[in-house]
């Protein structure tokens, strides 16, 4: 159940109650793919960094180590140990993006295991199954995620059969929920709109699946290589028709600056591999830009990440120390880096949902889109000046 | 300062009192090798599993980051964030056992770093003066590591070398402790004894350095690939020409059944990289022996990898997940099974202690080790049913 609090101009600060706790929106859902999350942090780590909601791969789950195997251990909450909300995708962009040779049927897609190479089979029901496996608290329509770029008429195609699949996975999943050795019978389902950056298709679609009376409503296919400029456009475009009494997720979505333009136009849901990739990358995010800790200007630094950052990185370590730990390839270097980004994109979050509560977004996201240039630029200058000389 | 609690046969229960706190004995030490556990186990994590002591390594840190960039920083304590007592090694069994090429001088070592190759020169005042910018709670003498075997002659002249670069040693960190800018002025100094497995060599080492009023003493080259016996042996023959008023201890040893042997023959100090070894081989010690929680069997196994077990792991996690967490090369199966690896044997010897403290030791170390034994042969069993069939 959605509950909008309040709005300041398009940006929403709302609620969702689910059987696994309330999520307050705006909100960025920490990915952990194989029911973990990446750097070797745990569940006890999500915890203490604010974290309300996980996120798992179903296509990677039904792989490895089979939902059949989660569902006869009590579901994906109880395997991870984690009692907060968990969001799985439906598997459909792992598919598309992951897999080996693939068909597309109108049941369905055919693929290879990118494991083992064996043949899969996916479609709605299949998905939702797995998912009703998984036992998250919210599914996601098993959706094709089209190429781009792509036709007008491959996009026509392929939206109107995501369509026809978004039916039978509602179908499906009011059919699972109602059975008695269902785990999570409550299970929400969010449908996706697709349709790429053509504007016309993407408002067509958003008007069918409103009608569907989903529990909310992702914006798929976005961030796959257009630009921001398009991607918020179409986000500006599409979002007035989607319900208003329903949630707004983005997928795959993404740098803090665009989480903030997007919030501006509407959107609630988050997640994005981003905190965890550019860890490995030695990449920390600051209030004022990103942060390479494999700089050698670190090597000395006994300051935090961020002066004044409450994670539990920064309240203890070094970034003499993390940089030394990412030279030496030690394992906790990632560690601490991923749970310092993962710990600033959560705290962004209830900085905005505190914004949007006192009616000061628009100044907010301003101030802080500034800040996010202030590294960058220092950084910019510094090899003008060492060019110069 | 060492003080002898008490004596349960030859078994010493002890507390060694140094400026970082004092380490109460027997103890397990928890190795950091480059100031960080492996697989991403933090210092927070190792306060909560109850590890009394770090261990760094000289060679590592000397390397990289450097031991002037350490000492900058305010020494190892502040660098890696630990206000329990650190011992760091000399660097002699890295250079020996890592090291590319290096030749053996009176004056001490040269030798290639393995990181970049470049020439190393380490002798008895070089590794004094490293440790001393590390500032670790006890430093250890330099010694050089003989090979095994070693021809009688070999091992004549290497322990007597052992013993002048051990008075260089003593020296040097007497000279380094008064200085005004050293960082910690009561680091202790433990010297090595050597001799392979030639009993009368290791008996007249340990008289002579026994002489030199050390703060502790080692007891070196074990473990390099002699029986358990003759290591037994050695042991048994080496610790009464010690001082009983120091602490003795045996490098690199070993496993939980090692260690309960040489505790019985009077050792205090343990230290060994099994447990997070083990670990990555995807080991759990349990008091039932080892589990391969890679093992099938382990699927849908909803318990903890040890009923009973206190640690962060058990209190949470079950075998299935950590089973999948393995399987799917997740940095966080490692985590766990480290860490629990590492709680198991901290618990060992806070047991030891304990039975040690009521004069039960003999009884408890029997009890003990058929435990051990029981997982070990349930899988032999299985193995000669599956033979069977």
């Amino acid at each position: 159940m959605y509950k909008l609090i309040c709005k300041d101009g398009t940006a929403r600060r709302g609620e969702l109650v689910t059987v696994h706790g309330t999520i307050q929106t705006p909100v960025f859902m920490n990915v952990g793919t194989a029911a973990a999350i990446k750097g070797a942090v745990s569940t006890v780590d999500l915890e203490q960094i604010g974290t309300q909601v996980e996120l798992s791969n179903t296509y990677h789950l039904h792989v490895r180590p089979g939902d059949e195997v989660i569902r006869r251990l009590g579901g994906l909450h109880r395997f991870m140990s984690w009692n907060r909300p968990i969001l799985t995708d439906s598997g459909g962009f792992q598919v598309f993006s992951l897999a080996g040779l693939r068909k597309i049927r109108e049941e369905g897609v055919y693929f290879n295991s990118h494991v083992d190479g064996r043949k899969i089979f996916m479609g709605p029901e299949e998905s939702m199954r797995i998912q009703s496996n998984l036992a998250s608290t919210i599914a996601m329509a098993f959706d094709e995620c089209p190429p781009h770029p792509a036709t007008r008429e491959y996009m026509e195609n392929s939206v109107a059969r995501t369509t026809r699949w978004l039916i039978r996975c509602k179908a499906e999943m009011d059919r699972l929920n109602s059975l008695e050795d269902t785990i999570n019978r409550n299970q929400l389902l969010f449908g996706i709109n697709q349709g790429g950056t053509f504007r016309d298709i993407r408002i067509e679609h958003a008007k069918q699946i409103a009608q569907m009376d989903l529990d909310g409503y992702a914006i798929g296919g976005l961030a796959v290589g257009e630009t921001h400029e398009e991607m918020y456009h179409i986000i500006e475009e599409t979002v007035p028709h989607l319900p208003e009494d329903k949630p707004i997720y983005l997928m795959g979505v993404g740098t803090p600056a665009n989480i903030l333009e997007a919030v501006e136009r509407g959107v609630d849901f988050f997640d994005c591999v981003y905190p965890a990739r550019n860890g490995r990358h030695g990449n920390a995010y600051t209030n004022r830009g990103k942060l390479n800790l494999m700089n050698a200007k670190y090597e000395l630094d006994d300051g935090p990440i961020e002066e004044g950052c409450g994670c539990p990185v920064c309240r203890r370590y070094s970034r003499a120390y993390i940089r030394h730990l990412l030279k030496a390839k030690e394992m906790l270097g990632l560690r601490f880096l991923v749970t310092h980004n993962l710990y600033f994109y959560n705290k962004l979050m209830e900085e905005i949902r505190s914004a949007i509560e006192e009616h000061r977004f628009s100044e907010y996201k301003k101030r802080k889109l500034a800040g996010f240039e202030e590294e960058q630029a220092a950084e910019q200058k510094m090899k003008v000046r060492r060019t110069d000389t």
